[in-house]
């Protein structure tokens, strides 16, 4: 078991700011990072959180992103705000136009932000729920790194391609989803490759197309779509909207950037926020209880809400810090003293 | 093997027009629900298709629909209409929102119609079709019949909850699909029984919460979610956004009448339209293309785009009619004779 150590999250922000601003990052991109990056870490999603500035660092050095990028926003349409991460990282873009996208969707009920030309590392669901924070429903979804094959397919075609979902429940933690399109992460593989285990089987298809329970054949295959040919569906319906009906590129377009670890080519991402509001008026309130007798029954019968892990992790790093390997903290300490 | 007959898709148009309106259907719901199910059934998804005018007869009948009902419209907001069905079935209300549903998303670039206080029974495909027709891109949901648990729980709880979805593809068949968010139509479960066959695991849950593979036992529990904790969670969204979020009921709420066999009480619906050109204007045309690429893709790989074999069928049915039991043929004449 590595060692670990536990600092304040105030202190984590600073050595966040401090590796993104002397790595080249404009301060407006340290912030959004961060932002991003102390969210996820204060979550326990340790795959998202502070583990990825080291990627943010590389990835700048090998000119995969521009670091001081100012985004450029496009007011496209009545409910369509479309903003130019101009080869930027796509959360300072989001930051930019979440308020465009939150305005246009309480007036007009439903509106969509789209995100272009962007560098993309980041879990989505703290976009979506710093959009149910204010009383909107959101739905977040963003083609990448395309090791998946579609199902009945044999290579990799489909990207991971997340959907994250946030509904608001007033005085209570969002009901939030965020997850791959994909059987399982690709890390989960890696996990069992390194550990010298099998796969389950319908994870994964060896490099002739075959199912296979050795990480090694899978991890050189294809990773398989979640839910079969219903899950390949809803990975081919990300790709499409936030791809081409944004003007930007397939998940596939993107692969040959893994290879070269620049991040390049930049992609899309798409945001859609629905107002509940616009649609109920004063009946609102009535309507967003009666949400909650789901979540009851869900919860009376012994099933889990998504993200019930994160929100009690969240409490817990509010109260005593964040907890993270003395390894990465070495790390960061080391790439925030570089000048 | 049952008897089967040949009759041309106006004659069933007419059967249709005629079984509707003799059982106390109004001309322009009788017109709508024809156009649906005769969609359904020239492309060979028999479940959906002129067999389910029996239970439209039946339903009204039973006082579980209004035959007649006028929707009423509500410009809810810029990019929101919203149509009371006044307890008539969905689809009159789908056609007379429409084309204010199409003027907002080409007007705004996203926008929703909102279905309440409907007997729903329909396939959402023709809905999403006729908008990509209209060069949208389209998605549809709806909560109905409570048979499924959630991943983790132990009883019925959430609709099969399907979801639409349609992209244009001009000069093309539309990239389009249309599934229930449990693992398989209970139908399918009931075949099973029928056949005296197990189930496969996964599939259902007896009443004590365990996995079957009796579809008896199935049928007496609940049925799983496809994709475990992931398609429940997306199943969970389809009931949040077309229940509360619309000011209608959940998909458990609409359990009692299945048993009542009066369809009632009604329920919600949502469709979402996106405009492409307003998000792309005159760079429309090239990233549909750019779509095409993925689908060359899939099918290149071997894979099928979903939706095939329906287009396949509706080939065949234009050449030379639909072909489906001679025994509903003559059920259906016997319901159309009745004044």
């Amino acid at each position: 078991m590595s060692e670990e150590i536990t600092i304040s999250l105030q202190d984590a922000e600073s050595l966040s700011l401090a590796v993104l601003q002397h790595n080249g990052y404009s301060q407006a991109h340290a912030e959004a990072i961060t932002c991003n990056v102390l969210a996820v870490q204060r979550d326990e999603c340790h795959s998202h959180g502070l583990y990825r500035l080291i990627g943010c660092v590389q990835t700048a050095l090998n000119g995969g992103v521009d670091p001081r990028a100012e985004p450029t926003i496009t007011d496209q349409a009545a409910s369509v705000v479309r903003v130019n991460a101009n080869r930027g990282c796509s959360l300072l873009s989001f930051e930019r136009g979440k308020p465009h996208l939150i305005e246009k969707a309480k007036r007009s009920g439903i509106a969509a932000l789209a995100i272009n030309n962007s560098f993309h590392f980041s879990a989505l669901w703290p976009e979506v729920e710093a959009l149910s924070a204010q009383g909107l429903v959101a739905l977040a979804m963003t083609p990448s790194h395309a090791f998946v094959a579609p199902a009945g397919g044999t290579s990799p075609l489909l990207g991971t391609n997340p959907i994250a979902f946030s509904w608001p429940r007033p005085g209570n933690t969002p009901y939030t989803f965020d997850f791959a399109t994909s059987v399982v992460a690709r890390g989960e593989i890696e996990l069992h490759r390194r550990a010298g285990k099998t796969i389950p089987e319908g994870w994964a298809i060896d490099s002739d197309g075959n199912t296979t329970t050795d990480p090694v054949a899978a991890l050189a295959g294809a990773m398989l779509p979640f839910g079969n040919y219903k899950g390949s569906a809803l990975s081919t319906m990300v790709e499409l909207l936030a791809g081409p009906m944004i003007g930007d590129l397939l998940g596939h377009e993107t692969q040959a950037a893994n290879a070269e670890k620049t991040g390049k080519p930049f992609h899309g991402e798409l945001i859609i926020a629905i107002s509940p509001e616009a649609f109920l008026g004063k009946d609102t309130e009535g309507h967003l209880k009666h949400a909650e007798t789901l979540f009851e029954e869900i919860v009376g019968q012994g099933a889990r809400l998504p993200s019930q892990r994160r929100f009690e992790a969240r409490e817990r790093s509010r109260a005593n810090g964040i907890t993270f390997p003395k390894a990465l903290y070495d790390e960061l300490r080391a790439l925030a003293a570089q000048a």
